[in-house]
């Protein structure tokens, strides 16, 4: 029997996604699963959105240019990022299978086998998926709950570099911390790459949703960067359009862009009919992302201090994204969130939440922590919470 | 100034799509071009794909499981594949974004990075990006033109297998040539890969269009090398869906599934909307691929009479896709087709053809070959060809 490579041996599984037999299991016992765990909102998505693929009047589906159709390109360029003071031409922009292609694109551009990149600590773990495919090493940066994993003293950024270091990837607002970071953190972290001449990739798919007064600082408009930043964004997040799969990747970098446009015509084109969907997205008013954002600190809000409400529990309050990490009085979130899904039962109800460890690339960091998603609506949250906190009481392997 | 990595740098450019700039500026000069060069068909999708479409009810376009919806699954399982005879569950199925992401999956499963793979030459040019992409190296075995590009002594394969041949890939019926291998051809190739226990990976692609009474046999059906086979399939072609992004990875070897659902996990999964429209295909009626099918052997009866009954071109009669390769009369078909796009007009009026050397990997081979599609409707075909003709009586690069 031929027998697979050993990449795909070692390739790391979904730390994410590996419960979901669980939870499949219990849910065929007939109980209800409170989903705290997937960045899965249950928002509606903008009518227009929607709309524009009911009224698709194509009679076959076919190839677009690899970088997109033009009018998503146009109006992504000019609708969407002049109107938020990112300003970039359309040739700097090719619309990507969702955020995800985008990042393992712009790492494979950024960086040959064997280069590193640093993270900050916690971070999106598919960040490592994607290097572990390219050969790549990330390099951690930690970041301290107490201070609300906020960007650390720079000098850790210099020790962090070696002559193999090509890259900076960030999240903000970030997966899984929700911080947001402001834009004295962006500047210094600009600074650091522009001595080193590293690039910056900035993945924001997460920037409309942002709950502070100060706007949200893109990494595209650090001064004098333009030719290190690669931004990463989606649509995915922005509409509530998980599925259509589409985002783009941006950069005044000649380079990058043609190098983007190769990988890009390896796969043909985007998803077609996502394209349309993000098209009709573009029309979307704002009164829609000010009723999302408003949503989203009610929820927040109550997560938040419901949470530091319950014994032993400690989260930060994040100021984006919908995740907070919250530490649990817990000897390992994994084996917890296991339990919850086969063992606790609260009125026939009980709660997935994601263990943190997968987001640590330092061994052994995170097992008191888990990744909650705030995406259910407050009331389902009340119910999901009475859930945790009721675990957490009875869970066996409670550690204070 | 950060520059990108190597690999990015030398990554192979399209050569399908390298000349689209070319066929964009004739266009803007108010030329029509007829696209001989893409395997794009005009032919309309069935009804039933994209009235699933426009009826969607969904309030939000979320994440599916990253192996598809369990409805696609089964559907395809159940309704496609048992109906045409492969057999197999729902496990050893998983959808992909469309047959890019299947082979390159499969290549990433099967192969470490300096592994080697047999392929019959020439080859869909993005098999060599898909290699390139993960340091594996694509051997060639050369099939000859006036033997109709078909399978070759068996002795070739085996002198071409080295101690680092993990798989043979194959594309039946064939892209670029439009070759449909034999049930006997099926078996000697299962003899060899069995025998040296090498995975076939076997691209159908094109399964739906094969021009001889005898059915298509599929890999899936080779006995005795179930845990061999890797079947990269797309509803793109099948059902005139190429912008859905829509195909899926079939084995029965469970370590091949394992690694599959690992790689889909790091993307989140496929294109929502194109999985709904995949589908609503799966009620196809069998109406519609004789139709299709019909259509197709009228092209290609016109396409290949009138090529060979052009002075100095010679092109086989394929069994199968909608492509053939031609052999002709010019120094180099690269600078020929940029010519046709650049220089050439007949009543304001050009063909575009796709130069087929970047299908073959042997330096030199090809120079006189272009794949040519039999996509458009005759009448269209007859106007492209006039211009063919007439450019290859001007061409000052013609060779006899």
């Amino acid at each position: 029997m031929a027998s697979i490579s050993l990449k795909a041996q070692q390739m790391p599984a979904s730390a994410i996604r590996k419960l979901v037999p669980l939870s499949d299991a219990a849910k065929k016992q007939g109980v209800k699963v409170y989903h705290l765990n997937i960045g899965q909102p249950d928002i509606t998505s903008p009518d227009c959105a929607l709309e524009a693929v009911r009224n698709l009047k194509l009679r076959n589906v076919s190839y677009t240019n690899s970088a997109g159709l033009m009018e998503l390109r146009e109006g992504l360029v000019n609708k969407y990022y002049k109107g938020i003071g990112i300003d970039i031409e359309v040739p700097e922009l090719i619309v990507t299978v969702a955020g995800s292609e985008g990042v393992n694109m712009a790492l494979e551009i950024a960086c040959n086998e064997g280069d590193e990149v640093i993270v900050l600590e916690p971070f999106y773990t598919n960040y490592n998926t994607f290097a572990f495919m390219n050969g790549i090493n990330l390099k951690p940066i930690p970041t301290d709950i107490r201070k609300g994993f906020q960007v650390p003293d720079i000098e850790l950024f210099e020790k962090a570099i070696t002559d193999k270091t090509k890259a900076i990837l960030i999240c903000n607002p970030g997966n899984p911390c929700g911080t947001l970071y402001s834009k004295e953190n962006m500047l210094a972290i600009g600074e650091i790459a522009r001595k080193h001449d590293l690039f910056l990739i900035s993945d924001e798919v997460y920037r409309e949703f942002t709950y502070t007064e100060e706007p949200h600082f893109s990494a595209m408009n650090i001064p004098n960067l333009e030719q290190n930043v690669i931004l990463v964004d989606s649509v995915s997040k922005r509409y509530n359009l998980c599925g259509v799969r589409i985002g783009c990747i941006v950069s005044h970098n000649k380079d990058v862009m043609t190098a983007a446009m190769k990988y890009a015509q390896a796969r043909l084109c985007p998803p077609v009919l996502g394209q349309y969907a993000a098209i009709g997205a573009l029309d979307t008013p704002q009164e829609y992302f000010r009723e999302v954002k408003e949503e989203y600190i009610r929820r927040r809000d109550y997560m938040i201090d419901r949470l530091n409400s319950i014994p032993g529990v400690f989260t930060p309050r994040p100021m984006g994204a919908f995740y907070t990490i919250a530490e649990l009085p817990v000897d390992d979130t994994e084996k917890f969130a296991r339990w919850m899904l086969e063992e606790f039962r609260l009125n026939n109800e009980t709660t997935m939440i994601t263990p943190a460890a997968s987001f640590y690339k330092t061994p052994g960091k995170g097992l008191d922590h888990a990744r909650i998603s705030y995406v259910l609506e407050v009331p389902e949250m009340v119910k999901a919470l009475d859930c945790l906190e009721e675990g957490l009481k009875q869970y066996p392997g409670r550690t204070n």
